[in-house]
């Protein structure tokens, strides 16, 4: 059996938490001989900060490196509101991203039968929504430069901020949304503001001619992130694949996770390109949520999203799919039994905490 | 009794029906002494182009410098897809915006009481809503340099957008967002991406210091953009004014327009700088809906939302405040009443057509 080489970075905040309950589903697969993992652990955002004065070691890049996979928990928090930027929390995610060249951002979102009624939209609106969101991670307004405040004196200051975007960073995201509808319901829909910037204009224009070159077979509408926006809060079922730029992505797929329940239960996948020589292609996995310091420590986050990182990773950077359909079933088991953590509103059975929702999936298991 | 100069811009698509509408308002007006206009008509968009070969003549510009208040239908259409970058639809619209000077764009979002149930989200999450997002109109990425599309040669092509704020922009959105907050309930949430953004930065900071000076009787909080879309979703009555730039303000009104029932119901106001020699601020009012070229010409559309806007062109720009609450409980009473149009989904009465949706609303006044 294959062993997998796994980076476990916990991260801030509620991230340790609900990394914790990761390690025994972990302990219970390998105890099992489900399958066989060499764990290393490290830092990143904010507690690499404290430690060692950046927000992720360039240590801990060589490890990410040379891992087959990383999971994530969450960085950030008040506690490095007034660190210098560049060392800021999520700057060490950022350069996590950049560097392993993690160019497709994977955010499904999926309504569990048992939650149709926890989210603030009406039953009929959410119950078996299933769509997958594709944000290029990579490129735009994230990383182009320049990205600067100028001082023009008299009090006044000039912030600048670049949205770039070349041919091939939407060729090569437009292939990923195009290839996963296939395995699904056949249906993309890109999205971007090309009436007011030209990124949208190049967008559409080679999502189009990608689409015309090779994936005629595929279904593919064009909307503009504003009415996008609205749509995913009107009807989100219309939609199968969404495809769209990183800061379109980040707001879309936020608003996507209100549709299941809880932020709590969205994991998400981040992949590079495939290395033709090796086989293996550079993957993080990690909830969609972030840190939130507001209810860290205290054993009630919920872990859901950050075990079914671990099911995205046993799915896309290991080949064991049957294992991951396990724990999707088990966490639809658990959830369909009643039990709840705190940040799912529904009636429901008892409200338990991270340790026990973990324990009650591997129970299930 | 002062005359007021009105322009009428309708526009595109249902741009021309919704104003029919809101001439018959004015009509009534004009002959019960309520007050008194004198209107001009002009070309913008498409129908613009079709005629001038641009999106807004420089007549038209000329006459909407001279009015004390614009009214605009909607722009744009399948039709002009094809026209150049410079002469699309709403580039004419981005010019009445840049050219006035109006960096103010408010976009109420009200949930009338006869329509808690017409949205997709639970009655309970929308019922008694009433938030006002303060959008910054004339800078950030719609307007920033450069803005270009640049040939790589090898069929590689690379798009290039410029998010630019400077703080005299950022300080004076922010002022008009906690002056409109001391007149409601005294909160302004403020959203940007100051974690990955340089410009988030500075309007964090900008607004921060805003409100040490001027304003620290009003509650001030920070979203980041994200989360904050997801908060719209999931619990939009905890917020009062939300104030954020021209991009983050285009895709969470629109968010927001789904929480009041319908994109048909929802006005807005674009107003300038106050011009202490005469008294007046340039003003420019509108829907938030675009010009639906689907139902366009079907005499199907809601006028309520231009109805609104002419409501609000009457309290921010002719000091007519007491005729827009008219207008306005005319407009929660015909809903009361039971009287739809298809664009409202919820069991009511009759489901009735433009022209007599605006007569209705007449009727009631
Ligand atoms: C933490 C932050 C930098 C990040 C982003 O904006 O990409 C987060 O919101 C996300 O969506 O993963
Ligand atoms: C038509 C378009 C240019 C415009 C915008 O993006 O500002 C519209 O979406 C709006 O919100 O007024």
């Amino acid at each position: 059996m294959a062993t997998h080489k796994l980076l476990l970075l916990a991260g801030d905040g509620i991230g340790p938490e609900v990394m914790a309950e990761v390690k025994h589903v972990i302990g219970f697969l390998d105890k099992q001989g489900i399958a066989s993992f060499a764990i290393e652990e490290d830092l990143v955002g904010g507690s690499a900060y404290d430690a060692h004065g950046v927000a992720i070691s360039d240590a801990a890049m060589e490890r990410a490196k040379a891992a087959d996979a990383i999971l994530l928990g969450a960085v950030g928090g008040p506690k490095w509101a007034n660190v210098p930027y560049e060392a800021r929390p999520e700057a060490g995610l950022l350069r996590l991203r950049k560097d392993l060249g993690l160019f497709a951002n994977l955010r499904p979102a999926l309504c569990y039968p048992a939650l149709a009624d926890a989210s603030s939209l009406k039953r009929e609106v959410v119950e078996g929504l299933d769509i997958l969101i594709v944000r290029e991670l990579t490129g735009g307004v994230y990383f182009g430069e320049p990205k600067t405040i100028l001082d023009l004196g008299n009090g006044q200051r000039r912030a600048i901020d670049t949205q770039v975007y070349d041919t091939y960073e939407i060729d090569r995201i437009g292939r990923v949304a195009f290839e996963l509808a296939r395995t699904r319901r056949n249906k993309v829909t890109s999205s971007e503001k090309h009436n007011v910037m030209r990124s949208g204009v190049l967008w559409k224009e080679t999502i189009t001619a990608l689409h015309a070159k090779d994936y005629k077979d595929v279904e593919l509408e064009h909307q503009l992130a504003d009415s996008l926006a609205m749509q995913l809060v009107r009807w989100p079922k219309q939609f199968d694949v969404i495809v769209t730029d990183n800061l379109f992505g980040d707001i879309l797929s936020d608003i996507a996770s209100m549709l299941t329940g809880s932020l709590g239960m969205l994991p998400s996948a981040s992949l590079g390109a495939l290395d033709e020589a090796t086989g293996k292609r550079p993957a993080m996995y990690e909830p969609v949520h972030g840190s939130a310091p507001d209810i860290a420590g205290r054993g009630i986050a919920n872990p859901i999203a950050m075990i079914g990182s671990l099911g995205m990773a046993l799915r896309y950077s290991f080949g064991l799919g049957e294992v991951a359909d396990k724990i999707e079933e088990a966490i639809a088991a658990v959830l369909a039994s009643g039990k709840r953590t705190g940040d799912i509103r529904t009636p429901g059975g008892p409200v338990i905490g991270t340790a026990d929702m973990g324990a009650a999936i591997v129970e299930e298991l």
